[in-house]
Formats: structure tokens, sequence, C-alpha cells
């Protein structure tokens, strides 16, 4: 069912599922879902069931209430239907899905979920979320991303994790890792409750922890309308200032590339390999942060991230074969670090701050990515400060020592800049710089003396930021070699390894989704008692019991 | 390949894969595997590479050495044979074993592994690991189980983790994560290690902090024993003492039931289902910790432990079926406490010490059971001290509230002691009721107020401490409605829900060996890239190169 390009890109105008509606500092996102706008034949949206599709139009709405209403301090989660508030992801779409896609769409809305709750913690743009109809499996997913649950006191209105019961999956999209470490719920009430298929309402739901407060029918609009108002009030978002627009991504995808403005990704479909080259700014940094708003989502580290985030998703979920992922730059380092500095210094001001958290956020992307990555970096590159966190991300890193025959370029060269050191923490917490010298602290103070100064390939390999370094005379071939070797390994094998390598250090609730309850819920995605022919996940809705096979492992 | 009963007793005499050697303070831990003796026909053992029944031993080994020999302070894990350390587990046998096999023997050597660790840690007893020969694969993640490796540089030797290019799987029992965690090898480092065959030797391996030390040949043996005589002088152990001999558990195992000293087993097949039974003392606790020692191997708290151990690896193994535990208890919860408290009192005895932290080992091995588990208290149980932590390890715990009709055995009650306070953290890090309470601290406060209190189903229930309460008119039919409905859900599932719910709140390097990589490698495990006709693990040793799908999940 993976034959159509799937395309990230959408507007609010284009929208099937969501409506946004404005009220002051506060925006109501309600979640409307037509049943007849699956991205793929064959199943019907029910009951505000979603698919990757209807994720992505959450996705770009969740990015433009951040960047296009600096006003909005307070985001309210609803349904726009009378008796259910979300189903979950939709059944039949599971059942017929590819591994691989079920895969790939439990992490992107992993990740859409992340960038709810980070509005919340670093944007000023509080989620609450309005809970009025059933919200089952999914969709109590989605409303324990918020940081408020409200839940209707009706008699029938009530949160539920039915995964387990109805088919023999778990809520795998973050809800049990939230259910523990975010809303803390005691160990044996969350496990009645992830196996009570009719879940809990009413009072109790707030006495185990699942809801913030429950409110009766006859109160319920204004209490709701009064808690968003409460929470935007404590919002710093500049309540008067003017978003920005984020238009359409352009691009250009031929057989061999993807073409957008900053980004050039190759596609070398022989080699298993895609290269991604990102251009550095062209332009001066501007004279004001106003100029820098009034130059909108062209504003290069804007225009570049967006751009690279889109590529991801593209190479994700359109290119599974691509089972490699070469960083390349190409400009210059000390520009890319004038526009780190400038971002910083401006860090107060809303669009900035929004900025930098949505280049945190793109390459936390890169980070849980189930591809390896190599950086390379070479004569005319501009791994520098937000770009050189490419080469911390990578699996490995190998720079280029002295020049190319015939190149005139400057030589490679790393430039550490202050963002490196603290403007884009991994899930972890901890900055890549801070996991990769977990075991060498002094390193890492080292490094950090090291700002600014232009390294080159044996001064940068010294400090331990890349892996190896090749001269003329071997690059071409110590580069092809370690290509074509991690070609040639179990694609499955590698996605364990990289899982296992990148997250070294403290463990987050963010850590744990990817790391910890993505891998139970793959293993349980290929056992039969769900996916099988007998299976729960392929049963579901036929009226036929699933059959399992009885042995624990 | 798991129609016999696989027994985990063992002792020295019937060894057939380890030495023993005792040089006072130092004792040497000899791997000398016999190819032919493999646990299951259809493999040989050969370059020490191992089966379950090696790991059985080497558990077995570790026991004794704490409890046997109090005068032993440095353990040094070595190899028998001349060119080799040890060679990983043995492949034709993972080939050939099902997919709940594989899984619990990885399952069983971490816990081995982790038990190593636990001696170094709080028994005074350390391991080193003297590398001559190869290390690969498990035998590295063996090596790295020890706080000191010394690697021989003779430049033949060398460690490695060859399993993702020769075998498409990850070096999963602990390894990657000892790599990243404990060793804290640099990421892209790592990642150079995982996936180069012939692995890393001489100083670039100190360098890469994959040892501590490399010894040229000619230094060798006396390096190795100066380095192990240095550690073993920093033992608080008592050279002097005299150990405890443990001698073989007695049990009676028929159709319907294991049967121990202490601990009775019925078997349910039908309902899928193992009642565990433990028997509180039945002796008042000894005059001094003296005649505690002259009791030996019969001290109800060593004997209990012991026997429940052997009980719940007999079930992980030879019982798959059983995909539920049910606790219960019987006898006198005054009478648990008072040998909680003798414990306590002489927790700085080098035998009470072992008994307290084999008691945490034992508890922390029904954490990790991938089983259902509920503890039933009732009328007439000791849910005190040690045995309350039944309740808090299970996923869920029922309590009888009032009497039984005809019954004038004690109410069911819970007593709290210092024990559940501290004595047993999880791997985690925290004890149950800390993990238990992590959304309401205050309520652990006020438990700990109620040690020595008999609680009574109510005020149990009041407290947080059990999930639900019925008294006679009720208990049986929901007891037995819950346990069916338990027995009906997928297997799978199950164990996904419990490893995410069972260890909430911190992680450590034990709890990411369990949850991330253990579920990554169970992921890895079933995919045909590994374990298909095609996939490296069956052809491994064929001369065939194995076929992979390419496409990255």
């Amino acid at each position: 069912m993976n034959q159509k390009i799937i395309d990230f890109r959408t507007e609010p105008g284009a929208y099937r599922h969501w409506k946004i509606e404005f009220d002051g500092p506060v925006a109501h996102l309600l979640m409307d879902v037509d049943a007849s706008a699956g991205l793929f034949p064959g199943y019907e949206l029910k009951l505000n069931s979603y698919d990757l599709g209807v994720d992505i139009e959450l996705y770009d709405a969740v990015q433009r209430l951040r960047f296009e209403h600096p006003e909005v301090g307070a985001v309210v989660l609803r349904s726009a239907k009378e008796n259910v508030f979300c189903a979950g992801a939709n059944i039949r779409m599971l059942g017929k899905s590819s591994h691989g896609h079920k895969v790939n769409f439990c992490k992107f809305t992993n990740e859409t979920r992340l960038s709810i709750e980070d509005a919340s913690e670093h944007s000023g743009q509080v989620y609450l979320c309005a809970v009025r109809g059933t919200a089952a499996g999914g969709g109590y997913e989605l409303a324990v991303t918020a940081e408020h649950i409200m839940l209707i006191d009706d008699r029938k209105s009530s949160v539920s994790l039915p995964e387990l019961p109805l088919l023999a999956v778990l809520p795998g999209t973050g809800g049990l890792t939230r259910v523990t470490d975010k809303r803390k719920v005691r160990r044996d009430l969350a496990d009645v409750f992830c196996t009570t298929e009719e879940g809990v309402r009413g009072k109790r739901a707030v006495q185990w922890r699942l809801v913030d407060e429950v409110i009766p029918p006859s109160a319920w609009n204004e209490k709701v309308a009064s808690r968003a108002k409460e929470f935007s009030e404590k919002s710093d978002r500049p309540r008067d200032a003017k978003g920005i627009v984020l238009h359409r991504i352009e691009r250009d995808i031929t057989d061999t590339a993807v073409v957008y403005k900053h980004v050039r990704v190759e596609l070398e479909k022989e080699k298993r390999q895609a290269t991604i080259t990102i251009a550095g700014p062209t332009e001066p940094v501007p004279a004001s942060v106003e100029a820098a708003q009034a130059l909108g989502d062209s504003f290069w580290p804007l225009a570049m991230a967006r751009e690279l985030d889109d590529a991801i998703l593209h190479l994700r979920l359109n290119e599974p074969e691509l089972g490699l992922l070469a960083f390349r730059t190409e400009g210059d380092g000390k520009a890319v670090l004038a526009y780190d500095d400038f971002l910083a210094a401006h860090g107060a001001h809303w669009l900035m701050r929004e900025i930098l958290h949505y280049l945190k956020r793109t390459l936390k992307r890169v980070d849980v990515t189930s591809r390896s990555i190599v950086t390379l970096i070479e004569p005319g590159s501009c791994f520098a400060g937000t770009l050189a966190e490419l080469a911390f991300a990578a699996d490995r890193a190998v720079m280029f020592s002295g020049n190319r025959a015939g190149d005139n370029r400057a030589p490679a060269a790393i430039i550490l800049g202050a963002a490196n050191f603290g403007a884009y923490p991994m899930g972890n917490g901890l900055t890549r710089l801070q996991t990769r010298f977990l075991g060498e602290p002094e390193t890492l103070v080292k490094a950090e003396t090291q700002i600014g100064a232009t390294l080159d390939a044996e001064a940068a390999n010294d400090l331990g930021l890349v892996t190896a370094t090749f001269d003329d005379t071997d690059w071409n071939d110590e580069v092809r070699i370690m290509l074509e070797e991690r070609a040639s390994f179990s694609p499955d094998s590698l996605t364990g390894l990289e899982a296992n390598l990148r997250f070294a250090g403290p463990e987050t609730m963010e850590t744990r989704i990817f790391g910890r309850l993505t891998a139970w819920q793959n293993w349980i995605f290929q056992r039969p008692n769900a996916v099988g022919e007998d299976g729960a996940l392929k049963r579901y809705g036929s009226g036929q019991q699933p059959v399992y096979d009885r042995n624990r492992v």
C-alpha cells in the first residue's frame, strides 16, 4: 500500500481532518476526521480514527500555530464530533500495512506528539485537552500529550487504552510511557487500565491520575473556556506580534534527486544510499531581528530546517531501501556561525526562539531516523555550529585531510560554536557533544575552549570530533569501502545497533518512547498473535476471535 | 529442542565447562568448555562457545564463590584454552533454538552477568578478566562484566563484537549497553567496533576504552597475579572466615506440582497458571549470627530464596505455556519480620550480607520474568517485610477482606517492615514502594509510618498497597474472572506491557539491558534477515552468504 509518494507538505486550506478556530490568545484544534479521506484505499477513518495522513495535518497545524500565531498562548485539543473524542489509530489500516509502514507511522506520530509537548514546555503555547466522548487508544495517547486533561462527566465519556485486550498490541505511540513517566499512574492501576477495554470514566479517572479534572456537562463549555484562558494568561508569547507565513516548500523530485533551495538529496539506489547536501547561507545575517522576521520563512536557518525536515521524512517513508544517509555541506562555516550568533543574541524574540527549537527538533529527527548516518567533511564544506551537529549526530564522521588535487577551496574544517554546547539537546537531555564525551568529560571542556577556531582534520581528530581522517590519496577508496561495507549489513541489525549506540547516558521519557517502548511494539508488530492471519490485528472487526500461540517467550 | 527438563541445579563436581582454582584470597574461574557436552544435541561447543548449560554452571560458580568462599576477595575470569578466550554464544545452537528459548537463554545470561557485577559492587568479591586469545561476541560481553579487563598484547589476542557483521543480530546480552554505559566508549568508535569482525587489539583497545590495560606476554602471568592480589587486598571480606555449603536443592516434580521444602508450585495447565506458595519460617530466629551460620543453607531466608530462585527458572524454561504466576504465602507475618530484623541487625556479617543480596537478586528475577504476576493475599498468609515485596513486584495484588466462612485463621494482613524501604532495590535503583508511589511521594512517607502495623484489607487498600480487595462473597468469582481474563490475552502483548509498566522512574544500565536492548534483540531475533532460512544465523558457517531484505523499517 506504499506505492504513491507520501507528501508531508500541507496547509490548513487543504486539511481534510482538522479545523483550527481562534479566540484571541486561545486556539481550538478540532479533530474532525473525514472517514472517506484515508491516505490509502481500503479503510474508512470512522470515529475520528487516524492514519498517517491525519497525523501529517496535525504536525502541520502544530508547526503553524507556533510560527504563524505568536498571539496564541493556549491550544485546546478537542473533537468536533459529538460522541467520540478519538478512537485511535485505524485498525484496518494497521492490519493492512507493511511492518515498515507501521513502524514509521508510529515514529512520526511519536515525533508529532513530542512536538506538542515541546510547544507547551518551550514555546509558551500550552496544550490542554478537552475530552468529550471516548478517547480510546491513540485517542488517549494524544490526550496525554496535553499538560492538562479535562474529561466531561456525562456517564459515557471515558479514557481507555484497549490495544492489548482488543488488538494484542501495545499503546505504543508513547501511551504506556506517558502513563508511567508523565502521569505517574501507579503500576498496578496502569495494568488494570491497559487491560480494560472499556477504560475509566468520571472521578476514578482523576483518582487514578489519568486526567486532571472531570467536569459536569452543565459547566463544560464554560470551564473549558476558562481553563484555556487561564493557561493562555501565563504565556510569555507576545499577544500583539504578527506571525510569519510558512509557505509551501518547493522541491523537485526526479528518479535520482530531490532538490530544494538549500538542500539537495541525491538518490543512488544501486548503492542504497542518499546523499544530503546542505548549502550554508549565501546572504549576510540580517541587520536586525525585525529584518530577520521580515524575511519570514526565507530566513536561512528556518528555510534550511524546513527543507531538511521534509527531506528526512520523504526518505523515511518513500525510500525505505536507501539504508544509508550521507550528510555533506557546502559553503562558508563562518557564515553559519554568524547566523548561530544572531539567533542566540535574539533568543528571547519569539520567532528566533521558535527557529532554535525547530532546529533542535529537526536534529532530533535525524537522531531517531533508522538509517545509518555518515557525515562526510570535505573541502568547501561548512560544518560549523548548527551544521556541525550533523557530524555529531552521525554514526560516523570522516574528514578530508588537506586539499584535493586541483581544488583550491578551503580545506575541510570544523568550527565549533556556542550552539554546540547547549542549544540543541538530544532526547536524552544532553548535547551531542556531552553524549559523545561521556567517558572523557575533560575532552568536552577542551572542546569548549576551541569555540570559533578553524579545526583542520588533524585538530578535529585529536579532539575526538571525527571518527577518521583520510587524505587525497585514500579518501575515495576508504569512503567507498566504508559505505559499501555498511550497505552489505542486515538493515534490521543496524537499526537495533544504532538505536542503542546513539543514546548513551541518561534516559528521559522521550528516549524511553523511542528506545524501549518502540522496540517492544516493533517486536509485537511482527508476532503472529498480532499480525498473523489469525492474529488480533487482522481479525479485529471480523466477528472471529483471534487465535493465540499461548507460549510465553 | 526443549523436550527434556532443563535443570538449573549443579555443583562443581558436575561441571563440564568451568574450573575453579584457589590461591588464597584470589580465585581463578577458568572457562574450559567441553565441546561435546552441549545441553542439546545438534551442535558442538567449539572454541569456548557457550549455551545455556555453560551459563548454568557459571551462575552456580558465581553463587558458590560468594557463599562458600568468604576468603576470596578477587576472582579472575580466564580461559583454560590456549588460543581463545571465548567465542560467544554458540551459533548453531542459536540457529536451531526456538524464539522463546533464545530469549530466555539471553535473559538468564544477562542475570548471571549482572550477578557478577553485583558481587564486585556489593560483596567485596571483585571480578577481573584476563583475556588471552580471542574474546568475541558473548566472550567480550562476559569480559566487560569484570571491573578490570587485561588484554595480552601478543598481536593476535583481541576483543570484538562481530554479531552484527557475521550474524545480523546484536551483542544483545548486555554488550552494547555495557560498551556505552559502563565502558563509556565514544559512540562512533563503538559503531566501528561493533561492525568490525576482527575487533580491536593492543593499545587501541585501551585508547578506545574497551579494556583497561594491555600487557606484553613476558609480563602476563606476573601482572595478572599482581593485579588480582591488589584487588583482593581492597576487599572487606573476612579472610579467615569459613564458608557454608550450598547443598543440592531437593525438589519433587510431578505433572501437577513442583514441591520444595518451603516453596510449593502448583501447575494448572488448563488454566495456564502456576501458583507459587511460600511458607514462612517455622523456627524462631537463631540466637546469634554464629547460630545462623551454623544452620548453613537451611537457614530459612537462604533456603527459601534458593528454592524460589530455582522455581522461577524452572517455570521460565520448562513451562512456557503457564503465562500467569500467582504468588501466595502461608505462615506468620511477625515471624517473617523477625528474620528480616535479624538480617538487618547483622547486615555487616559477610554471610548475612550475602543472603540479603541474594534475596534482592531473587526478587529482581521475579521483576524481569515475562509472566503475568498476581499476588493473592489471603487469610493465613504472611505478606510481611521481605515476603510483602512479592505483592509489590506483582502486576496486581488482590487482598481478601475479612474471614472465610469456617476459617479461623487470622484475616489477611500486610505488615510493612524496614526491608520494604531500602533493602531490595529494583533494577531501576528504587525500592518497589518508591517505584509504586512515584506519583504520590506523600503516600510513601505515610507507608513508612506504618512499619510493623498489621494492615488489614481496608487499611492496605487505603494506603495504595493493593490493587483491589474482595470479601468472602466475591473473592472466588472475582479472582477467577481476573485470572481467566488475563489468560485470554495475547502473551506477547502482555510481555511488552509488563516490561514497560514494571520499571517506571529512572533507568540504569540494568533496566536498559532488559528494557531497551532486549526488546531490540527480540525484534531482530524474529526477522527473516537473522532467523529466516536464508538469514545470517541459519547460514553461518554454511559457506553461503545470507540474503537480506534491504528495506529499512
